[in-house]
């Protein structure tokens, strides 16, 4: 061993020689002001990565309360632990803002299966959120495979008494799994609406996820103008047993599907989104929003969807506090209520700043998940897209090099008008549709520093929205 | 549930959109050339992600061979699975390259702790790759904690019958985490030898990870040039124990540590690296090496370190093999031996292309984990390291944005002269070091589409090497 070549050792060591030179170079191309910028950022990314809290308060929230459906008691809990957080931060204030949201209930766990042939084989399956439920001895009909709504519809009246199964899958070359996503969620969405009036007795949609495994995603359904007694139920299946189920009716087009789900909707509850704010020093009347949502489904605990959303929200203004800048604008962070089932939050929050004439410059969400930052979508006049663009050279540094139009978030885009610049963070998407919805999104899945860096992406976007937007556009509300 | 919003489905088709239109903005400033290449990265791409066979390989290998350090049985069974994959994949020849390599083995797991004030606390630490073994009864002593060799080394005689605990962290404000390793891992491979010629008894090293966590990280270490007689054992320490320790240190500076492991340097092994090769329908006497390493340590599966790197390398040529792609030059797979433990494999497939005078014209390595692709380092003469830069464009739109001088691995840098093109494979780094030469180094912790993405990647820099590179630059070896 004592003749070992040191050169593995020293391979590392060029590496890491080589990327500060890299750094080095760029850094030179930027003006005094950049500079002071880059020194700034630099400072935000290293409160973060040494100092954060975000991973405990995530801890803290997807550990002690879980999973927090709108209306739910565990949604009721994590409201008043989002206040609680907020008011160790230190704001300036920090307050409740009313929002109806639905409450519906998952009530005991799904029952499915097929029988073929005699032979019965259990399938992975959860009602969707918003679905009815099956009559009390469950449901149990042949099956229809059809790949997007389109065929659905033009079943027909060949629905009725079917149960009708969506099974078009992600598209896995699509290189963001949100696109993948985009692809297929009409089937989740809108499946029952389009065979519900035709007479099928239940829909069954194949998970939205690019994995095949054996964890059913839940999410929001509609049934949007159809009467209500024609309301049938509406499942998520996982890939597996999706994959187990199209094999089935390969095989023997008659099997026949058992279904049972126990869910209801119970009436629309008060629930809030909570708000905290850091006042401008210079217009304080101006604000820069930044948030994700509280609520989640029940099946996981809600980690990446939004959990890391909003304490990467707090993380920004827990940031400001500890470099102490002073931001020129309000920066206000909003915990949103109700994303998952309807948005209630989010239009409680729209309607509340239309009200009072609120003067909102921009905003910034969070809400693609915990993993490591790619960039920033930028849904803004073509100026302000234009600055946005040009931080680029600040921001690459740290692996933020995707700053390219796109929509914000759910939370925010209710906000949209000419003159106010939405941002969506953007964090790498390959792994978050294994979790989403499912329940597997736990807080093991969420990686401490991969959190951090988008804590302070997002700390860094804020700094710079603050320093920039205003002065660079006038206000027109 | 019926009168539900549905902007935030909106939102979501509004994002895959507004991607989409910023994909083709892009891709109408190619030139028909790079539109070709365009097209035919996207044909790798979707082969990796629909029909890849990396992932099914790593299973294989990490579940049932698992970890294989050099010179072991599973590092043999390794080497047979090896050739057995790559006839499989069909290349034109696959054989085998003897190369020497040591054979360290564990023994029975180590034990240490450390008492103070009669109160006993457990450590978890594992004996340092090429250590020798304490005393049979162990060794108890009292310690001296120092953040750096020279700090050790500045000890002198005060050594003399101590334990010396390395115990500086990680930096964890830098961004790659390979940096922070590069900054730290002196310690692990240079603490002996500093501290061993001053009598010390033994040396504990602090774990090379970001994190605080109870997993020991073993790793190779090196006793350079001292006599024998001095030679001392080496472990590891978690980061979580090194905290403990530390802080008992501060309340009882007179603490014992006891440390006891029984690993052996055996007589070195004779093993191979295992290579196969597509041959080029131009220059067939001009080779490109794609590669990893086959060994690792024995605590994980060595599933990121760097079971990922084989297998990505190997489907670089399947990938050519499915879409037809004939590379001009030849395209070489090597799963190299040793990496881990002094490099023979290196040594030797660099030897034997020198004593059989074969043209080298680039090589790539994968050998820096499985995660989400990020970029390529380049280390090559300026012309080629300008053309490798010009293809960013292509590469962008997977992510690829990091393409920036650097080193390219310990494998293929033995390769280096001036018209050979070495590139190093750079995926994400933030979870890297949660795994590296830990027992956490397992298939779960590898996600399907970031290993496929990883192989497209690789694929898509071999097919713009083959196709430009040679013709670029005169060849003069």
């Amino acid at each position: 061993m004592k003749k070992i070549s040191l050169f593995f050792v020293l391979a590392f060591l060029i590496i890491a020689c080589n990327e500060k030179k890299e750094t080095k170079t760029t850094s030179t191309e930027l003006t005094a002001e950049e500079k002071t910028d880059a020194a700034n950022i630099k400072k935000i990314f290293d409160t973060a990565l040494l100092h954060g809290k975000s991973y405990n308060w995530l801890k803290d929230l997807t550990t002690n309360i879980g999973g927090r459906m709108s209306g739910s008691p565990e949604a009721a809990m994590a409201v008043k632990w989002g206040e609680r957080v907020m008011k160790e931060v230190g704001l300036d204030s920090v307050w409740l803002q009313p929002a109806i949201v639905p409450h519906w209930v998952r009530g005991e766990k799904e029952v499915a299966y097929f029988v073929s042939n005699g032979k019965k084989t259990d399938m992975a399956i959860c009602a969707l959120g918003g679905s009815v439920a099956t009559p009390n001895n469950g449901v149990m009909a042949e099956v229809i495979e059809v790949k997007t709504i389109k065929e659905a519809q033009e079943l027909g009246e060949k629905a009725r008494g079917k149960i009708i199964f969506f099974n078009r899958p992600f598209d896995n070359t699509l290189i963001n799994t949100f696109s993948a996503y985009g692809g297929c969620v009409d089937q989740r969405v809108n499946g029952a609406a389009a065979v519900g009036k035709h007479g099928a007795l239940a829909v069954i949609v194949r998970s939205m996820t690019n994995n095949i495994d054996n964890y059913p995603h839940t999410g929001t359904m509609r049934y949007g103008d159809i009467p209500e007694s024609q309301y049938i139920p509406a499942a998520a299946i996982s890939t597996l047993a999706a994959e187990n189920l199209s094999k089935g009716l390969k095989e023997n087009p008659n099997l026949k599907v058992y279904l049972k789900q126990n869910c209801r909707n119970l009436p629309n509850e008060k629930s809030y989104n909570v708000i905290g704010e850091l006042r401008g020093s210079e217009n304080p009347e101006k604000i820069i929003v930044v948030g994700g949502h509280l609520d989640s489904w029940d099946l996981g605990d809600g980690a990446h969807d939004d959990g890391t959303g909003i304490v990467q929200s707090l993380e920004v203004l827990h940031i400001f506090k500890k470099n102490n800048i002073k931001p020129k604008n309000t920066i206000r962070v909003v915990f949103f209520m109700d994303e998952e089932q309807g948005g209630g939050g989010a239009r409680a929050y729209a309607e509340a700043a239309k009200t009072t004439k609120e003067i909102h410059i921009g905003g910034l969400e969070s809400d693609a998940g915990g993993h490591t930052p790619r960039g920033f979508t930028i849904d803004a006049n073509k100026a302000n897209t234009a600055t946005l663009k040009s931080w680029k050279k600040l921001l690459a540094p740290y692996g933020l090099h995707d700053i390219v139009r796109g929509g914000s978030g759910a939370d925010i885009s209710p906000l949209k008008s000419e003159n106010v610049t939405l941002v969506g963070y953007r964090p790498d998407s390959q792994r978050y549709f294994d979790y989403h919805h499912a329940a597997t999104d736990t807080f093991d899945k969420v990686n401490k520093r991969e959190l951090e860096l988008g804590s302070a992406s997002m700390a860094s976007m804020i700094y710079l929205m603050d320093k920039y937007l205003y002065n660079n556009t006038p206000i027109k509300q």
